[in-house]
């Protein structure tokens, strides 16, 4: 039994590609007292992955090198001396991108109850993305029934879940996406009622189009010149969710753009920064809300699956070139 | 009886001064019914008049020209035909900067009751000042018992009421002002825990200093340089108070300045616009707290008296060049 794992052996500056990852075996120990064991089944890729392996400050210490990956992933549990885990359990955390986990608890995100819906949810939809995107919608962006809501990276995993939970909370929606193949999919699967591509379109034009009233929410996952567009529309009383800050690869030395302050002002408007960390003791609150939405068929989830260990040095690139065509998993 | 006005007679670009604004003396009318007239006794001069001068958009239509300075004053009632006041009121509103007042009574703020305390204090710390600073330390800023609150332009009308009443609520302050005698306000008249000069220090290594857990809340009037080492040191939850933006003249084009997405991002904070009028059903509950404070000697005010209606032209270039040392009232 072979623990194969995608080390970081390499530390990057920006995106990491395949030359910052190595692939390796190690022998899988067993469980000791308080542990339990994990046949990882499927790992996650997110935009998170970025700042974690560089070495720069965030909200969280970069991935040591020589370490397997930081990465939320799942899997079930095979052997278990924790006694708040049985052999069978389906578990989702922070487990590396690794085919074998050996974990004291700490990393485990949630027990995976919900064993009708797909076990890959619990990496997106069920899990980081689709709770980000909840607590985003409701509170971070505070969205209410008859506000227009713009969200960037729209029909992204996080994205288009905002702008349907959005739309189910009675907004209008307007997603802005890369190309005629996500913005089909931002009026067609995930049904928001304008889309935006940023590529072939003038956003600040097309966001001044399709709100005519001004932008009520903003959830953002690019910073960049599409941000820019978008805040130049605000409405009175106007919420930004950051959540992400997709369009700028270096932080240091700051980056200027457009001063924000005075648009802040004129709308009295809140921008606030989104993680979903600071939510940790109220998941199961919005796991609930997010499974009887997919139960009831209110929510469509797009998922984007590679096929093996060797495609995840490349993962990340991929998610950054805006290649997946949903949320990109893989399956190992 | 004649009415002495001081006319917005030219557009200005920026700080309007004397060269914008003619004196002109013309015939009181007597109150129509459901108008009162007002002997005007002081006039206010606030940063906000820059905006209401110029032609640019903002949350207030500019001033006509041909018309009187739109400004906060305060005067007694000396005829009413209005059922709500009656000679003898003591009123406050956007009287404009002339000597008779007519109102049908909808740019009335409020009549004074508080008439233990000196009449001018309507026009500042029981004004739009005071209560700007109430429900911005209370509310856009959230300030709880042992945060760090930093405040610009902290010993002006609006800053050095902000940090008074966090000081109340059980916070560290630190105020960040212009020049020696400034500071020596800050520490030796408004209770500033520390105090910064940010003509003489640098400003990010200070604020690091005098903030040592980081910056929980950060009351700002200036924009610019001073907001930007001030980001720098966001604590976790940190939440900010656009007020005014008093270090930047001109919004047209939008002026660049270092992006504040991954800083509120990481800090998951919360960047604010503060406008006074969207607590308009609200006011009587910060006079009240604000008057309490007052009469048991726990707000100090400072108050600088120009005497004359002559005065008016050049008293907004007054304020910007910081040469006021405290509330700029003009009496008339």
């Amino acid at each position: 039994m072979k623990n194969t794992q995608v080390i970081l052996a390499r530390r990057p500056v920006g995106v990491p590609g395949p030359e910052h990852f190595d692939l390796t075996e190690r022998a899988v120990a067993d469980p000791a007292d308080g542990q339990l064991l994990i046949r990882v089944s499927h790992w996650s890729v997110d935009p998170a992955m970025r700042g974690w392996a560089n070495d720069v400050p965030n909200y969280s210490p970069p991935v040591e090198l020589g370490t397997p990956m930081r990465a939320f992933a799942v899997g079930e549990v095979i052997a278990s001396r924790h006694p708040g885990y049985a052999q069978g359990d389906v578990v989702e955390g922070l487990l590396g991108w690794q085919t074998y986990a050996l974990s004291g608890g700490s990393n485990i995100g949630h027990k995976v109850t919900e064993t009708d819906l797909p076990r890959t949810y619990a990496l997106g939809i069920m899990g980081l993305n689709g709770t980000t995107a909840y607590f985003g919608a409701t509170e971070t962006l505070g969205a209410q029934a008859g506000d227009t809501v713009v969200v960037s990276t729209a029909a992204g995993a996080v994205g288009s879940a905002v702008g349907q939970i959005s739309k189910i909370l009675g907004c209008r929606t307007v997603g802005i996406a890369g190309g005629p193949e996500k913005t089909r999919q931002c009026l067609e699967e995930f049904g928001y009622d304008a889309a935006i591509d940023y590529k072939s379109q003038d956003v600040a034009a097309a966001v001044a189009e399709a709100c005519p009233d001004g932008v009520n929410c903003y959830f953002d996952n690019t910073c960049g010149p599409i941000s820019d567009a978008v805040m130049t529309r605000l409405a009175i009383g106007a919420r930004i969710a950051i959540c992400g800050t997709a369009a700028i690869t270096d932080w240091d030395p700051l980056p200027v753009g457009p001063r924000v302050h005075r648009q802040l002002l004129v709308a009295r408007a809140r921008m606030q920064g989104l993680l979903i960390f600071d939510f940790a003791d109220r998941l199961q609150e919005a796991r609930d809300a997010l499974a009887g939405w997919l139960r009831d068929g209110q929510l469509t989830v797009r998922e984007h699956i590679l096929d093996g260990p060797e495609t995840a040095p490349g993962a990340i690139e991929m998610l950054y070139n805006g290649e997946n065509t949903g949320k990109l998993i893989i399956q190992v």
